[in-house]
């Protein structure tokens, strides 16, 4: 019962609309597009005789005559498992979505499975053709996206999720590094003696390089390192290796709630207690670290600013591109066996 | 550093990549849109070129051409918190997408505040007015959608994650009462003597009625009823309510996976064990549903064949709406207690 607008073949005006409402055309405008204040009981009676003949205007008529579409797009590439299995990934495309309803842009979203670099671009190019005003890029770390080949398609783009890109451009980030030293100084002024690292992560990566700074600084045991996928299982195989171990580091600092996630699981399947045989401690503060048990203590990302941050970039560039860092906060919780 | 494309003011058009590529300008369009094979090595040279001079093919004057801008839109509405915080609806969102790019479209997404029909019928005409193929809505069952006034816009639409709709249409819903029923016998034929049930309900929802009817036929206890808010935060309520009951249930059915993550959390803050004090059993087979902990015997619904359904509904409209139902499988962990 898809039943199209319009009556017989002749497709419906403004004018038609204005008629049926005993308005002017210019109020059918002002109702739809704002422009002029409409008193409210004419606009109801545009709305309706827009419902009852089945108007739309025309945007793609209109998108060429004012040469912006007021779209966005939200570009994500999916790693090892569906993008939004990562519960921050999520609350970012949510974020992003709110951000651009609230200045009168519509959002594309796609997110491309795996594959390289030459398919995020492929996907650029594809927004570009339909005359986005601009695109947010979430893309992995591995991804190495080039500026000058971003800049080449010729749409604005602002990367997030990102420290800042070699190439330069335009780029959000958390401090990952900042963060990072403030849950691995509350490990340590709680007396852990022995902190192991749980991720995927180089070792110039911000979160690992804090945590063997903040250890070798204390005199800590940095140990050991579980290099294991960015992924809830991921984490659950740290977890199972570290309940193996004849001397488990007494704490663990975790890269993401989502591989922290697994953590808890896996330890939980061991029969090893969180805080009282291994304290957790992880990274991104999102929803479900508040009800995962015990709680997660995590830094937190202030993902509503940074996603308002990337659209506005975008709505109204800088003269100048930079990156910009935002800062994080700490939230403690059960898991690290230091709330008390 | 937002460069835009094309060379001084001029536009770049589909004859100057052809030069620039040494092809025809068919070639350039068969490389960009299909229509007729194309060389590797060609098509690599057309891409270069297209990047290299900034080409954006002008999709609004191509939709104007055409009729349709091969884009579809995922409409959702948030209810007591964010959409995204609830697992499933994060997938379907995912699925959908994956749906709507392997056809060739591209996807809108958005969604509304809190907000009631007359909210949600504006975004269904900004959508409209933006020219799409067709809107999956994702509507919650508070909203009662009119399919007459839905109609009215003039874009194909089909609802999701739905009973069918009092005034026909095209809907798409999983078996909700048959989910149930499977999961509740599963509890009955363990021996629960005693079963409550959590969520924010109205008696004639399916869940809610198979739990009923389920208990009735078994002479099993169908209480206490938990009228919880449909969020983490109200399962957490509902598990510190049970906790506090002198004479707790054995066992509880959950109505989404959202909602029974919180009850684990709270059933753990109390030191009620699951499922040796109480066990559990949810409804989605979400992601999250697989590491919690224990691990959550749960309902699954077939979220990327629904999602597919519905994207197919919009590109090829079937002769007659209809409701399509879609079988559900229950999926034993450890919560319920009887997975060994």
């Amino acid at each position: 019962m898809v039943r199209q607008g319009g009556r017989g073949g002749r497709s419906v005006t403004r004018r038609d609309v204005a008629e049926r409402a005993g308005v002017s055309a210019a109020v059918v405008s002002y109702t739809l597009n704002g422009g002029a204040p409409v008193a409210p009981e004419t606009a109801q009676r545009v709305l309706k005789a827009v419902a009852e003949l089945g108007y739309r205007p025309n945007q793609a008529a209109r998108a060429l005559r004012s040469g912006s579409t007021r779209t966005l797009a939200f570009l994500t590439v999916d790693a090892d498992d569906a993008i939004f299995t990562n519960p921050i990934f999520a609350e970012y495309v949510h974020a992003v979505q709110r951000a651009a309803a609230s200045r009168g842009y519509a959002l594309y979203t796609a997110s491309t499975p795996g594959g390289g670099r030459a398919r995020t671009m492929q996907e650029l190019r594809e927004f570009a053709s339909r005359q986005v005003d601009g695109v947010v890029l979430l893309a992995s770390s591995e991804q190495q996206l080039d500026p000058a080949e971003l800049d080449a398609v010729g749409v604005p783009w602002v990367l997030v999720n990102t420290e800042e890109a070699p190439g330069g451009g335009n780029s959000i980030g958390a401090d990952l590094f900042g963060g990072a030293t403030v849950a691995m100084g509350h490990l340590v002024e709680h007396g852990y003696s022995s902190i192991g690292f749980v991720g995927d992560a180089p070792r110039s990566e911000p979160r690992r390089r804090a945590w063997r700074e903040v250890c070798a600084e204390h005199g800590v045991e940095a140990s050991p390192l579980f290099d294991v996928d960015f992924t809830r299982e991921g984490g659950r195989q740290a977890a199972l290796e570290l309940a193996d171990l004849s001397s488990p580091p007494r704490a663990v600092f975790v890269v993401s709630d989502r591989t922290a996630l697994g953590v808890l699981r896996g330890l939980h399947e061991c029969g090893v207690r969180v805080p009282e045989d291994v304290a957790v401690i992880s990274f991104d503060g999102s929803w479900e670290s508040a009800y995962a048990w015990p709680g997660l203590t995590s830094v937190r990302q202030p993902i509503e600013e940074m996603a308002a941050a990337a659209v506005d970039r975008l709505i109204s560039p800088p003269e100048e591109a930079s990156h910009q860092v935002f800062p994080v906060e700490l939230i403690v919780r059960e898991s690290c066996g230091a709330h008390a």
